[in-house]
């Protein structure tokens, strides 16, 4: 059997998502036969994130500045607010390329069952943003589940009247085949269709 | 979008077995929200391990010592010698916790299709610790694969008449169902059955 130290990384590598003991072990022996190429680089990488790594004050995105690049590029002033749960929801909508503007970064999903309430979320935050920036439209790009509609009926719901609200379209994705999608989603594309 | 450690890190990350970029950017985003608990504990003993791991010197196992705690304990001296494909099975016999004797790792099977010979694999060095240890019993447990099986067969030749010879019992697997076993399976319990 192997040494404390890598048990002790084998154990620590198998609580994070997507890993578990099975494969924490198999991946851990990766590390150690590539370990001038791998294991030494991603141990000095960690320490360096462990440092730097903070959440940007205006946004709630991941970073390693007080304010996020996003939040500091005055290209991005267009405004434009994307609400998002998460911070991986951001950084999807990232890597799609298409959004200019800002971002605000909820924390999660209202939540009765949870206990999450709208101050556990940053929803006081965000309707301080809109009443201080020179917000134009907050685009909602909740998930499209129970509660990330739910949280925003309730976000929409407090900015009423405040500033223009809308949501991503729902309907069929891109490349999807009808005959793999659920009811609801087809439903959803049916009553949305565009005249041509 | 994330900054340069944190992009590093994740593509870092990626390159582990079991994760592919969108785990890997979960797993980040885990880390970075887990930092005491998680990050820095992480960071600490991967630079820990990248100093310490190396493979014992006669048996191949991965620990932190020049031999490995299995081939250094005077329990284990039984005379058995439990040959393995990897590093991670000789984990997985141990996990079992029935084997009492010692390990040889062979770092691989032989592969005429990928160019791996007898030189590649630790086979010399099997012969040479089968002639100067007291070895009473050589158990050949390597993978049921065609890979395995034919470098099991070549081991057998190598030692034959040198040692006893033996290998892991083929069988229906404890908790197994007939109807989810494959027929090579079924045909191998059969042809071994014990009678009652």
């Amino acid at each position: 059997m192997s040494d404390n130290d890598i048990d002790a990384l084998i154990d620590l590598m198998a609580r994070l998502p997507g890993l578990g003991p099975r494969s924490a072990r198999r991946a851990v022996l990766h590390l150690i036969r590539k370990r001038a190429l791998l294991l030494t680089p991603l141990a000095d990488v960690m320490q360096q994130v462990a440092i730097t790594a903070r959440e940007c004050l205006n946004c709630g995105n991941v970073g390693t500045t007080e304010i996020c690049d996003i939040c500091a590029s005055e290209k991005r002033a267009t405004g434009e607010l994307c609400v998002v749960e998460d911070v991986s929801d951001l950084w999807a909508m990232e890597r799609a390329g298409v959004f200019a503007g800002r971002y605000h970064v909820l924390g999660g999903t209202l939540s009765a069952l949870d206990g999450v309430g709208p101050e556990d979320l940053s929803i006081p935050r965000l309707v301080d943003r809109v009443a201080s920036e020179a917000i134009s439209e907050v685009i909602l790009a909740l998930n499209a589940t129970v509660d990330g509609q739910t949280t925003a009926h309730y976000i929409a719901d407090q900015l009423e009247g405040q500033v223009k609200l809308s949501s991503l379209a729902q309907g069929v994705p891109v490349g999807g085949e009808l005959d793999y999608l659920d009811e609801g989603t087809i439903s959803a594309a049916l009553n949305a269709r565009k005249q041509l």
